[in-house]
């Protein structure tokens, strides 16, 4: 039976994909994928996700390098969120940071940056 | 400024919400909040959310005891998805296991189950 048959894409044919970093445990950021592109990131090793601004496949690194190899891929009871441990070269946060969660909420409701910004996104993609 | 600004929620006013287990880094669930429910759960101290299916709010734990207690609320750099660090008692998953994510892709296309099941939904909920 292939795991396939266990998933639930959304009315879109969507599932959030949580990706979390193997050596540390650090949740990089979520992005969605449909069925296609998870095909394509178990046929590649690198993760591939759809965007739902912009309706196209996107390569995490295309542009910027910062590719995410796959180590495992989870998927919850229900079916319908996956949990992928990479490798990641580079920062992950198309903002320069390791992680996309670089911002805490404080007591007093506002929020504070907890990690440093690796890169400006100049340095990533180059002035635009 | 309100953290609550940053935050985009969906035409559905909802925001996928990844649970981590504080102390181990596992990612233990996901599930989804509505303002109200994370207004919630940051005045209780404990996870809040919002059933689709039901059309419900629902504590985590309410039925079962397995709470979780909220360490830190952060939220990524397009403020669509929240990161929670929880202390979690007992399982997370209502099928009995530490993580929703217990089950792993395999290189045939079928999955594996990687991690013990702790308890099952009977011993959780009790006879239905």
């Amino acid at each position: 039976m292939s795991f396939y048959e266990k998933l639930k894409f959304d009315a879109d044919g969507l599932i959030p994909a949580i990706i979390q970093e193997h050596k540390s445990g650090r949740v990089l950021m979520m992005a969605w994928m449909n069925r296609e592109s998870l095909e394509k990131s178990i046929a590649t090793g690198k993760t591939h996700f759809w965007s739902r601004s912009r309706k196209a496949f996107w390569m995490k690194g295309q542009e910027s390098g910062h590719t995410q190899n796959i180590r495992d891929i989870s998927f919850d009871c229900d079916g319908d969120t996956l949990l992928i441990q990479v490798d990641q070269a580079g920062a992950a946060c198309h903002e320069g940071y390791q992680s996309c969660f670089f911002r805490s909420v404080e007591p007093d409701g506002g929020c504070r940056v907890t990690e440093p910004q690796l890169k400006t996104p100049e340095q990533i993609y180059g002035k635009k």
